[in-house]
């Protein structure tokens, strides 16, 4: 009798909440942060890394305690008993760095950071647990000209990413009106920190849900989502409410606050300095339901929002919505030096940022795959090989082909790798020192297309023979045709 | 009495072996990898970017267990109970995903990929827990072509990052080599393995230690390092070592072995490809005492190394030593999959590549800080501002100073970042309508040179005033007297 042993293989699988990016999105994404980044250059940034840990207890807000651990972020216990975390935004290591580099930096210290964060949190659709994010931030100067700043850099963002002057607008708001107002509604004091939170909480959803939404979540009664999932409400009354919807819809408010007359006089200081650099109310405008929900901001606060419309889920149209912000929050050195150190920067969501423009741009991207030589004979490798190094001198993408199946197989292959052409030479082409060029593009097309187009079809064959030491050439040739192509209106009837 | 409420603060610090990057070295650690990533898109390589956790028992090698969880890399058990690493390179990922995406990828599939990987290991001089790969792999391709391309690319990737031919040699062994050697000197056979292992790690340690401290680690005695650490010995007998070192010596060995033999054969389709494409034993040099660490190896291994010469932390002086290397490797997909999967891959140590760079162009980095606007009268914000605009819009990095200290803090500040030059515009400059440029490169050459290139200073003085309406010129030509400056051939006598 023989037994069979299994053996226990582990299954090939992304852990929760991560994901694989591949080639294509790669290459737009990485155009895309090197737009970002040149325009934080332009403006003067310096760029920063960090590590991907700090200590627990320097990232401050989520320490870990003995039950949960994880409670938001990603954490491990060091061997010498010091608690780490993976970093959830780039501002809290922009605070551990300043206050830890501080007499040796340029003050104002301003800074640009892109890299990955963490949260540890429940994955849903297109929310991941691990994602890019890039920001700018000026540390050490008060309100005014930097904020100023930071919003025209946002809106130069936008447009260097090709997002055009009336598919975005960045709204801009000061956090002490809101906070004046609270103040007004008798919702000031220590006390009612949390309530206050929860309210700016809730105004911030003012873009994903109907008005009633939000009054369930500012009121008493709070809201049970679509999926169950209960949030309290914030606990006001209908006249606080009304008061604050009040506001929101007319920007006006009953009486004065200290506060609030500082955050009006604040925020139009800014606006001065915005439209005076030329930046007029398509591209910025202040708009007092502007929230972030961070509880940190104190003065001015700021959103990029893509205005053009989409369908969600449920094929509703709605505007896409936000793709970055920031604000002012002049409290979070103050945690490690005990002195307040003024402060003001943003964020751009990558991804996020990216799927807006994926959706401007649907088929504007250009697969530019490899030139595959084919290897039609295994016994003259060193020939296919040198035809590839070849055109790689001379800057075109190329490989031969590395697997051992035949002729079809290979054709496949290029197929998939959306390769421009493939490279021929069989024994035929040796004997004649010839080799023949398949291009692929105007092979497809002409596979969709009978009777179109006859006079451009003749004029550019999809397959051709020209002498071995006219490959370069002629390749370049072949994939100049495609971009020409590719960049002509469709001259389908 | 009163009581002073201590309140206690975290310490702004850096967790222990991690480390901060700034500006400069940023900016060109970018240039670097952007070249490097042209090397393999040339050669027809696709991206990939894998998430930086990957499932405990997906990555293989470092199964945590209930005491230490932690050894050799960062795990975290998620909520569902399951264990999650961080990546420790990127290679294993690169192995989950293609057994996860197997039917949809092109065969042979190749991709290239950079990020951070994260090594929970004492941290020591220059060793850090998080640093950088880039990779490049050929998975589903036998042996032969994939890997002489792999040492191809190598070659050009030192090139292109500006390692001059001289300075550099892509050393290339075979596995079969050794482990044939091995066979014949005894140490064969499954029960045997975990010795071989031992004798490959090393020999790989034959470019650090002297011959007699080699002996020792593959020895029964073992060596105790300065530090007092201990590395058993592999356990060979002393004719068997005398074996291993007339074989690294002369490349020979006594009487015949199958695997010996196919590791000969392979190494010389190997060198014949290379040759035919241009790469003389000048870049790519085959070479008997090539390791590479890794048991996973099992055909061509390669190694890029740095050859000019440093001193190291003893002042002894010696080669720089190796940037990156690979290999082929036949079974790591195979954990998944039950099939085995031919590979060939290589990895650059990005940081050890960038220090290479450093070290051979040691005055080559032109500090390009931000032209800064002064701001000598608060009134006149936008004025500054705009000014500070206007140079943006023409790609010329500006900034307005954002703090709110006076002209010497200002002047300091434009120092520290290297500001190329300021721009003045005090009541007198406003009043003529016009603008003071202060040249600080030309300052600081004027305060270090007292009588040399009179001429040459009259030509260009340090100081001068233009119409507010010539901003943009004149600043850019300060800019590129500067850029000339630095470019020619040092001037002084």
């Amino acid at each position: 009798m023989t037994k069979k042993t299994k053996i226990k293989r582990p299954k090939a699988r992304l852990p929760k909440g991560f994901r694989d990016i591949r080639g294509p999105e790669i290459r737009s994404m990485q155009e895309m942060i090197s737009r970002i980044r040149n325009v934080y250059e332009v403006y003067g940034f310096e760029a920063l890394e960090t590590p991907s840990f700090e200590y627990t207890d320097a990232l401050g807000k989520f320490l870990p305690d003995q039950e949960r651990p994880n409670a938001g972020v990603f954490s491990i216990e060091d061997e010498d008993g010091q608690w780490m975390s993976l970093r959830y935004d780039l501002t809290a290591p922009l605070a551990r760095f300043v206050a830890q580099n501080y007499d040796a930096l340029p003050k104002p210290y301003r800074r640009y950071q892109t890299g990955t964060v963490f949260r540890n949190e429940k994955p849903g659709p297109g929310r991941y647990r691990q994602f890019t994010q890039f920001d700018a931030d000026t540390v050490g100067a008060p309100v005014g000209a930097p904020d100023a700043e930071m919003c025209m850099m946002m809106a130069d963002i936008m447009e260097a990413v090709g997002i055009k002057r009336s598919d975005y607008v960045i709204r801009v708001n000061n956090r002490k009106i809101l906070d004046g107002l609270m103040e007004t509604l008798g919702l000031g004091g220590a006390e009612q920190a949390a309530k206050r939170i929860n309210v700016l909480r809730s105004l911030d959803k003012m873009d994903k849900f109907p008005r009633d939404q939000i009054a369930l979540l500012l009121g008493r009664e709070g809201r049970k989502d679509e999926s169950g999932d209960f949030t309290k409400g914030a606990g006001l009354d209908d006249e606080q409410i009304m008061a604050l919807f009040d506001f929101l819809d007319t920007g006006e408010v009953k009486g004065q606050q200290p506060m609030l007359d500082e955050g009006l006089c604040e925020l139009s200081v800014l606006e001065d300095l915005v439209r005076s650099a030329g930046y007029e109310e398509d591209r910025i405008k202040m708009d007092p339901s502007v929230v972030r929900g961070l509880e940190y901001y104190t003065g001015p606060v700021f959103e990029a929002e893509v205005t053009f419309e989409v369908k969600n889920d449920k094929g509703q149209v709605v505007q896409f919505g936000a793709v970055g912000g920031g604000g002012r929050y002049d409290g979070l050195v103050a945690r490690f030096k005990g002195i307040e150190i003024p402060a003001t920067g943003m964020s751009i969501g990558v991804s996020r940022l990216y799927t807006a423009m994926q959706m401007l741009n649907t088929n504007n991207a250009v697969e530019d795959g490899p030139v595959l030589v084919l290897v039609m004979d295994r016994d003259h490798l060193p020939a296919y090989q040198a035809m590839a190094q070849e055109l790689r001198v001379q800057g075109i993408r190329a490989e031969m082909y590395l697997g051992t199946s035949g002729m079809r197989a290979q054709m496949k292959y290029a197929d998939k790798r959306g390769a421009p052409c493939v490279i021929i030479q069989g024994e035929d082409e040796r004997d004649k020192d010839e080799i023949t060029i398949k291009d692929l593009k105007e092979g497809a097309r002409l596979s969709g297309e009978i009777e179109d187009n006859k006079e451009w079809r003749e004029g550019r064959p999809a397959q051709f023979s020209v002498p071995r030491n006219k490959l370069v050439d002629a390749v370049a040739g072949v994939i100049k045709s495609q971009a020409d192509e590719a960049a002509a209106p469709n001259i389908k009837a």
